[in-house]
């Protein structure tokens, strides 16, 4: 008899039972504005997965020490943003409820707000990292709620001011920055520089943590739909995801905005992949 | 004083109030379910119509002497397909009161439905000659109703049995074919052959015409999100669109699905600009 | 607990023990000549199969009621054509003893010889038929004589003269010609007209299938390290091995020379899916 | 010592002296209205050429039989059409002098100007048979008098009336169609269907032939700058080149307007091999 | 009625009376030597700029608060340098007469040539700020004179030694670098390290300031026809670009040299959309 | 009479007898355990080197000062890798024998092993300078010895310990990188830092020095099969292997696994072109 050869996130071999962590795709774009396509991303990490190797010089830590389970891409109904949410968040629950870390890969930057949902309803105390090129603080896009570009705003909705660690931003519109440094997020735009800083204020609170990766710059990552120059470079991004995934209590995280079709190259994939290995060791206690 | 510089698909510069014709984008593709970029097709046609020219050696027939206003493209809120649906509803009912031609290019083929909202509202016995290879014949989609997967099944909703009439049909689900084959359609899948041979039958009738450029063989248009091989090739598609839109009452009109970023080598583009330039002429009376 | 959703070609997931059929993809193109990448074929097809439905209209038969087991890719050792060689006949051999089909996904074309070492120990009077753009029958390549370009060669080495039944070949050396014209192998070059007239002769014997989709013209199948204009449309292809599958005792099979990185619209990953799931559903007993 | 491993034309490695038929590349795309890179045909010509056998089985004739030299690329000066011009009419008038047959690879379709200058004068009674998608007839195109646009009347200034045979042309402004309906030119529109029966009248008389590639489908041949649906398949055109060749007193010929970044899947490049082979080899006396 | 939507550069929607600035495309590529395609730049800089924001967070201003005229594209005379050039003379000339200041989006950097012939009428003490990788020194480039790399040549031979600044070169023959060093131009090859202390000597006189944007490392923006290792980054361009804006009496400036089709990936479009964001921004009074 | 025009790598044009370094390409990638196409690279660098210029302003020297022979590429067995391998050896061999430097052009990184074989012959004391992503100490990988994973390793089989000097790793098996440390080779990983500090020690002993180019960050050099994000900067390796051509008595060298089909861009094609550029100069004595 055969077995099915089966396509895992490099090292995450681990059944549900056994795992720590829960890796799972999110392949969801429809509300995207400009360049769609990040639907594709986990499937291209998992692919792509084997360029890497499961040891990490930087951490001496290795995959094969961990015990991760990679469910694979949920189905999502491609065009309902609230059904592709409720969705996520059932997902998220499970996970959380068996005292599991749940990792996703996005997709659209929208998918944030479902895994959100779940971990603000477990942890009422909740507080999210968010590391992005753009604010995501529109009330709405083109009367749209619901929007990629308003999510973090909703996760403000859920959870109130102070509460968001916003980072590396460095495009929005001027109400939105303003909106942001009136004091309703913890706002350090433009750089990771002033990440090291919080960590110690947030040490052993529940953290929810969200790597758009768009904050690097498009030369370092130029697969993503809404490329925005000037960013931070890749061991900046390392060593910051490096030391939050390390150092503080991370409930639940996410990886995205890689959009694949947008870069034939596969560097952003690549850059995607170690991104993600790097918070997986990190994360292991 | 220096004069703005405008694009317009090639030949369309009437001003809208002379105009027989309205061309409009329609840059939507949220419910997209494999490659998405349907959205960007409006845009692209307008650019490498420029690759054309304006006379017909096939018609005989140039668009400098046709009244063609083009609109540009509708700002779609991407992400809400209800809004997007009334937005195109709103624009072609003002283009239909106004006693014109409204001639839409998508986006993904969910798009039609809004125009055709407006068309039957406006000729309620409106019927619909669809080519595409596939059937849009599904209830939903994932769960989702309001899909490009289903699009046909909902403007049956709208006009019933017999009115409409669907040509080069290749895929599909076993239900839906058995669907369209039980009379709800008139259902001549694989070919157009059978094309010509409807036309009497509809003459002097009130009808709007899809087409999705899909129905193509993808080594003619592999620009698609959904390639699907055994299609017919190009003249046998040009033949037919112009002999549709010499012969009949043609109210309303698309031509959709052309995703640029699926084709680098811009031959798909070049197909559509084409189609839509001879649909153009032969529509003038 | 949640479990994993595992990514089989659309349609394919039985179990070992209750399929009557065994994909498997054999990712090797260590010998290519000109432009290497066959080696991604399996898992494009596996992917891009959700592009097409379970449902073929043409045969009025549905993946969903086959028996297909995905093994998914074997795990091969790039750089040694012989190890490699060894590992598929292996697997094959394994499928065809559990009375099982090997249907093969390439891959170059050498990986084809694997196969047919273990059908033709199984089957000694093994037919062989092959459709290629390529004579695929030098001595050796560059001193090479593991290569793609010398497999069917390799394959008479085993079978000996009349066995091999050759068609839609037009590229090849004058000495690979003269030898095939020579009476060889049953050669009918340019086109698969001949093919339904050597049927009925073959009618109950063990035939093993190996379609190089690159008998296509490169207009239906770019995507191909070595695209040999003037080859069979889809069609005629897909008419051909319906017939072949439906009517032939087929043993064993493979498609072969899908070069995903040779073609960025996707529309060759297309064809090959549509041509496996036609060949699939015209196995069916 | 070690030799250098020179690129040429596959089996086109006879020196200057010996050979019948000298094969040089024009890189020039400065007047290119639409997606420049003609500029690299020759060069991706040389290199795909790899891709083919020098043996043809239509023909039953090998490269490795004929004596042609590959002269490589000519150094030109871009963005100065009438230095190129004259650059290419002296290499040009060289070979004829020589007893050679010139074979100009382009490079845009303005090139053919400069060989048929040198054509014209060595043979006053000169024909040429021009294949297209376009009619070239322009008296200027935005003012510029040497323009792709503009080559064949350009042509028509040196030769007259009723030496220049179109075939396959589909797409001019009207008035170009109507002069050349006029009587100016031989003109057969549309397809290669005319082409045979002019041979006749044609036999014995010195002829330029200059194949513009557009002439195909872009469904077979993507790879060019205006590509212009509804044109000649693959064998039809090899079968009209190889006729044309082999039937007259061709005593110069090009083939133009392959554009390589224009198309990644190198099939274009593919289809302009295996027309050049294919001519090169009917050439032969 | 419906009005047409029409495509300028995001935020740039004032009529040309009311404007301070006027921004026009100048889609020329004729002399490139090695990849053409800047002739697409324009379009492709006004079609991704919805990719931005029209906020600026690092000058904290806004282009809903500037007055700018979108011209478009002009209409140039692909393949006749000369002509080009007066056609962009003209128009420079007319907004510099209309107290307006234009503001060029290459094509490549010849056409830098026209604006500054009629800026230095306007203004004879005229100084030029470049920013390059390459010297664009030489006296022609094969025979050529009006050649892109020529062109800051070209303007020395209007405005003579010591009014052109050249920063961040690191390429050229030896002899253009020789030149440049022994006095005729301002020369600080490699970085932008010198270009703030420049600023005080210039203050108040009239600058035209051209942004050859390969002056950037290709990591940062591969998109352009000849992309030279070893450049700048994006912040520290962007830096420099608004100082100079901001602290001289900049009477005319281009932007050129990004070439679309040769980066896939769109960052180097988004590039220089931001650059010209921050240009356009810093140059408001 | 018409002389061919050859293609070398820019101003490599002298005779083999007179020349100091001899450039070959090595055009394999059989072993390429991800992407494959190295093997496309000395063709690519010898095209696009024009789009660099002879002379250097960071070293103020010119090619057209040196002596080097371009060979071209070797013809090698693709598939065979010990066939190939003995190809390259003689190649280097009969170079180090005629009193020349070998320069080779990879391919993919086993093809070293050639080369070092011949130089350690030649040069017994020889010692290794290695710039990779990777560690390459494999023993095997799948099972293949003979891989590009484990070709240090088999350098080391010739050389024993402590005459490999490595830099810039930052990808390996834990058990590689633990090899490494033991002392087998002088390991510096992660940048290359530490390499001017051994320069002294290296004064005047033999050196082959091999360039893996994706000791390169991706954003700088994607272009290769396995892009390993966190590497240098192009300053960085230049400035490097400037001075260590410069410094030490290199007796051979490589630059290889550029692998232009993974970047459309042609940047990391540029990059290697300057590479190779500065190496070529900083060599001449």
């Amino acid at each position: 008899m055969l077995n099915k050869s089966v396509m895992n996130f490099i090292g995450c071999d681990a059944g549900y039972e056994e795992a720590d962590i829960v890796l799972y795709g999110a392949p969801f774009d429809s509300t995207t504005s400009f360049r769609p396509g990040t639907r594709f991303a986990g499937q291209a990490v998992r692919n792509d997965s084997y360029g890497l190797e499961t040891y990490s010089p930087y951490q001496d830590r290795d995959l094969e020490d961990c015990r991760i389970f990679d469910l694979g891409d949920l189905e999502l109904a491609i065009g309902d943003s609230e059904l592709v949410l409720s969705e996520i968040e059932k997902t998220a629950e499970t996970i959380l409820k068996d005292k599991k870390l749940p990792f996703m890969i996005g997709g659209e930057h929208l998918v944030t707000l479902g895994a959100v949902r779940a971990a603000a309803r477990q942890y009422p105390e909740l507080h999210i990292i968010h590391l992005d090129a753009h604010t995501d603080l529109r009330e709405d896009y083109l009367g749209v709620k619901l929007s990629h570009a308003a999510v973090i705003r909703l996760c403000w909705d859920i959870l109130g001011d102070g509460r968001i660690h916003q980072f590396g931003i460095r495009s929005g519109e001027k109400s939105e920055f303003d909106w942001a440094r009136s004091g309703h997020t913890d706002f350090h735009p433009f750089t990771l520089d002033d990440l090291p800083g919080i960590l110690p204020e947030l040490k052993g609170k529940p953290v929810y943590f969200t790597v758009d990766l768009d904050v690097l710059d498009p030369s370092v990552f130029p697969g993503t739909g809404t490329p925005e120059p000037g960013g931070v470079d890749f061991l900046t991004l390392m060593k910051n995801v490096t030391e939050v995934c390390n150092s503080l209590n991370i409930i639940g995280c996410d990886v995205n905005e890689l959009c694949p079709p947008c870069d034939h190259s596969g560097m952003s994939t690549a850059v995607a992949c170690k991104i993600i290995r790097e918070m997986l060791l990190a994360l292991k206690k």
